[in-house]
């Protein structure tokens, strides 16, 4: 199963795909951040996001999208702009046919490093190490993108899926740690052996030209 | 000159589109609601507000959108979506090579009544009057596109739709309720007499079939 994580922003939209099965290690596919002018108008830049991402969902064709939900909070100065690039990974996930799941912020850290509270660098450190990559991938803020999908593929993968609805979260560090998605349900394996006999060889690390 | 007003919402979607120049009478071309199926995934909703909004501006044909400006605010029930569905009709727009104007509830009322805190029926019924309506517009929750569309009209139109920006707004009450934008500068004589001779006649009221 290949994942698309989206971390929504205005002014940098990390995002990150990787491919995984159920208690294999999961792999990287592409990382990148899709960047807007802040000197254009808001819907130029919003156009920028849109034509980013389908960029990412052209190249990369993976099999269901996660987006970190956006809670209205203290921060009022960038929260719209989050959460109307939130709305087209989303929408746009949903023209390409995919599913998409929304993860909040402590879902993600509490399934990458175990710990709902942890910084960026533990994050960014936890996920060089579950995708065996020689060194942190860059630009630092696409490691919150595949920590989206790394969360998504362990967390509420196949299921929530097949429902086409948002996923629901379920805390298991232990099994976030170690890299597995625990033991499989049987609706949970006899998906991932027909999404694998349906899907080509895993692509190597690319990352789409912008 | 064409304007689509949207008064963004993930249930409820208004969108108004009117014709009219400087110092004219602004006619009703189209009006309407894009409405969504509660019970569908957020994406699934979302992806229906964009089909909903394209198919209008593929369909009307406007030269301009203007969509109410989405604050943070104390109902952050809603406020998400609102956001989402406001940053999908900003996209979209750019995408269809459309300068975007974003006003505020209070703009767009003060431009139409005359009363930056008017309700909704003293909307309803200056829009009614304005574009000299037979009765009032229908669904009643599309009176706040054409609004946003008349506001823009009268306020901001061929000025900022040359720079490309979010257009400033300046009040003029008296202007508003006479139905005339004022005395149009020479710049915007010329804006107005180019655009009127590249257009065809407006089309007749018309909405667009769901």
């Amino acid at each position: 199963m290949r994942v698309l994580g989206v971390d929504p922003g205005l002014t940098r939209c990390g995002w990150g795909v990787i491919d995984g099965l159920p208690g294999r290690k999961a792999k990287l596919v592409a990382v990148g951040v899709v960047r807007t002018d802040p000197d254009l108008p808001l819907a130029q830049r919003l156009l920028q996001v849109a034509d980013g991402l389908t960029a990412v969902l052209r190249e990369c064709l993976p099999d269901a999208v996660a987006v970190e939900r956006v809670f209205a909070r203290n921060d009022v100065s960038t929260i719209m702009g989050t959460a109307q690039a939130s709305g087209i990974a989303m929408m746009l996930a949903a023209q390409h046919g995919l599913p998409v799941a929304t993860h909040t912020p402590s879902e993600v850290k509490a399934a990458v490093t175990g710990n709902g509270r942890a910084d960026k660098a533990q994050v960014t450190l936890m996920i060089t190490k579950i995708l065996g990559l020689a060194q942190a991938p860059k630009p630092a803020d696409a490691a919150d993108g595949l920590a989206l999908a790394v969360c998504h593929l362990w967390r509420g993968g196949p299921t929530a899926l097949a429902a086409g609805q948002d996923t629901a979260y379920h805390a298991d560090p232990l099994a976030s740690v170690a890299g597995s998605a625990g033991a499989p349900t049987a609706a949970q394996t006899a998906w991932a052996r027909a999404a694998a006999a349906a899907r080509a060889q895993p692509k190597e690390w690319r990352v789409p030209a912008r």
